[in-house]
């Protein structure tokens, strides 16, 4: 099915990924509203999670956590079933990934607990609005992704490197793109930096680590903001016994309205 | 001693207030810092607070949390001591007010958890240095706090009435006021409401719940602000077995610079 000819409405989209008929990347969909990144874990690491969430808003914005047991997100979309819901999960067990699955109903515990994470995407919609183009988006690949060496803040068991996303600004727009993401730190808010790829500890920016390359021309410099990926980065060297997230691109979608996530 | 005769530095102030030299409210004490709210619970409900202050972010903006049975926030202010750097502390049981105290060396146990929120007195500097006078500053009052009828987002055993605070604006100045508090969401920013106490349930704005009265002239407009004394409202309401907080007006007063918490 075509993005183009999906409905608008972000309720019916869940159901058409619920019913399994759409099952891509939901970059794209339910335009204006936004998407999230998932991360469901047993209720004994919830507060742990919740305490690197705290520590590290730029890679992890929280924007919804759910009661113990629950699977629907009650203020971001209501009626949602987020055993369901996301066209494809990953499971993890001791920080190897287990498997890749369409839906998580047979691995459901009553213990869990669901954290809605920000998305680009939303700042992404920003971008393109203020005239700023988003180059894998012109070319239908995923967004480069990065394992950086720079660490993010450790809690309790968790710890790990932050993971970014990159696109190629031109020169002159760069500071717009500062401004005009940074209206949105409830999804990764400004960049995390500018420039030189190397000062993070990425080597070869043309070969990302996750997603799809992207080429960067001349008078082009690469931006990078903290990813919401991150997560799947600390599962992998901190293990935590039992963890299940999204696809990366594979987001959740809410009913939320991403200017209502503007800060200014 | 004289607020203007203390040392500038917030760990010198907090050395004197450990040393209980210093015993008063911390207003006006090391400018430019950012002070805070202090909420202790026992590790049993910290997951639940913590959840509490994702739902309701503008009355509980966390800016720390302490791992369990850790009495120093060693990012907002390392070598600091949460048993002893607060001028004045309540401890509540079962949601009523047992004692007030100059520490809580006495009540410590090895599996509380600290979360530090953000305090109105940082978004107070920033509409002084606008032109926006603060009234209950200029009469040297605690600023009054009212509790509304409005409810707060419930989490797990936690749910109570938001508490706000009332600071009366020229009417020429509110959209102003609006602007410069928004930049800082972290210590409760934009305004929660902004005229007709009777919206929010309060029925004599002469009257506030909490803190001092003050005049509100001919062509000023009572604007109201999410308060981080909450926390404390919701204790009396869900009365959690064990509960330390500060005493309000008498804050943990934090390395952090105020201006460092503003998002543009």
């Amino acid at each position: 099915m075509q993005v183009t000819a999906l409905p608008q409405d972000p309720a019916e989209v869940r159901d058409l990924i619920r019913r399994g008929v759409v099952n891509e990347t939901t970059a794209g969909m339910a335009p204006g509203r936004v998407q999230a990144n998932l991360v469901v874990l047993p209720g004994e690491m919830a507060f742990d999670f919740m305490l690197f969430c705290q520590r590290n808003p730029r890679p992890c914005p929280l924007l919804e956590v759910t009661e113990p047991g629950s699977f629907e997100p009650t203020r971001l979309a209501p009626g949602s079933d987020l055993r369901y819901d996301v066209p494809r999960y990953r499971v993890y067990r001791d920080g190897e990934l287990e498997a890749e699955v369409p839906d998580i109903a047979d691995y459901w515990q009553d213990d869990l607990v669901a954290f809605l994470l920000g998305c680009s995407f939303s700042f992404e919609n920003a971008l393109i609005r203020a005239g700023i183009g988003m180059r894998h988006i012109e070319c239908g690949t995923t967004v480069p992704m990065f394992i950086t060496d720079v660490q993010t803040e450790p809690a309790g068991s968790l710890s790990g490197p932050m993971v970014v996303s990159m696109r190629p600004i031109p020169r002159g727009q760069v500071v717009r793109a500062t401004q005009v993401t940074s209206r949105f730190p409830a999804v990764h808010g400004a960049p995390f930096h500018i420039g030189d790829p190397a000062a993070i500890g990425i080597s070869d920016v043309t070969r990302p680590d996750l997603g799809e390359p992207v080429e960067i021309k001349d008078g082009e410099v690469p931006v990078f903001w903290a990813c919401g990926v991150t997560p799947q980065a600390v599962a992998m060297n901190s293990k935590p016994p039992f963890m299940i997230t999204h696809a990366p691109g594979y987001m959740f979608i809410t009913d939320a309205v991403d200017e209502d996530y503007a800060v200014l």
